[in-house]
């Protein structure tokens, strides 16, 4: 079984509260099974989060690290291969089972280009971080079945239809 | 050969800078020609998207349109199919050569799903129109030859090199 985390380095609340909101959601919706954050600590980023898990399944949380360094050393130390998305990287497959994603900006400092077993690039061109997550974690094709699920979508040809379970 | 063109609704200055400019990036990046937006003109996001191009190379541009919905009818005259990405549509592929994609975010107005050929939803979750801008664009592997490029990234394994051509 696939097991994926993300590390989103640096938030800002002043700057990122809607593109880490994003890069948590799309970590939920294509199969992560949680999103660790580094920076300022934002309880409103935490809360709309936890507010999509609860109504639209999970299992997925969040959490703040003050230390992303002692972090990412801990998941290798747990089997987890480190690999950093960046624009910079190589663009290559990476096969295996247990992956801790670190997602930051253009300006990671270098140590975590070292840090990680490999930096991977969604296309050598600049676009976000959120594209890159989605494009990454989507090629692994995991298919999880959200839980304690209390809202869902009927698809629609045109107009929007939800059902409460 | 594929043209793909991006109409991106009601841009609000203060709440969506970094996600629209996020989503003209994913746009140019994965070889869409041109992104419009409606709502709030923005010479800053306009200005951002100008700089990307002229240093990364084109061709791609920003435009601002009044009316989202002439824009449309007018590209319909023109062979254009218009996909709206929404997470409320069906998970399907789109097979044709001319596009305009839709996209907004939860509060699109019924009238848009009605103009649109198709309402597509790249999984039926909420994440981040720029991930399902990126899925989408790039599950039709466009290979675009950037032009007029000043500066190209060389892929490392550790570490950012980019050079000035």
């Amino acid at each position: 079984m696939m097991i994926i985390e993300v590390l989103r380095l640096f938030h800002r609340i002043r700057r990122d509260p809607r593109i880490s909101t994003h890069c948590a959601l799309v970590s939920r919706a294509f199969g992560a099974e949680k999103m660790f954050y580094s920076g300022d600590k934002d309880s409103s980023l935490e809360k709309s989060v936890n507010e999509v898990v609860e109504r639209w399944g999970g299992p997925f949380s969040i959490e703040y690290v003050k230390s992303p360094v002692e972090l990412i050393k801990e998941k290798k130390k747990q089997g987890f291969t480190i690999v950093h998305l960046t624009m910079f990287g190589e663009e290559k497959d990476v096969k295996t089972d247990k992956i801790l994603i670190l997602i930051g900006s253009e300006r990671v400092p270098i140590e975590y280009y070292k840090l990680a077993d490999y930096n991977i690039a969604i296309k050598n061109q600049p676009h976000s971080e959120v594209s890159a997550l989605a494009l990454f974690i989507n090629s692994y094709k995991i298919n999880k079945d959200f839980v304690n699920v209390k809202q869902k979508i009927v698809p629609q040809k045109q107009g929007k239809k939800i059902v409460k379970l």
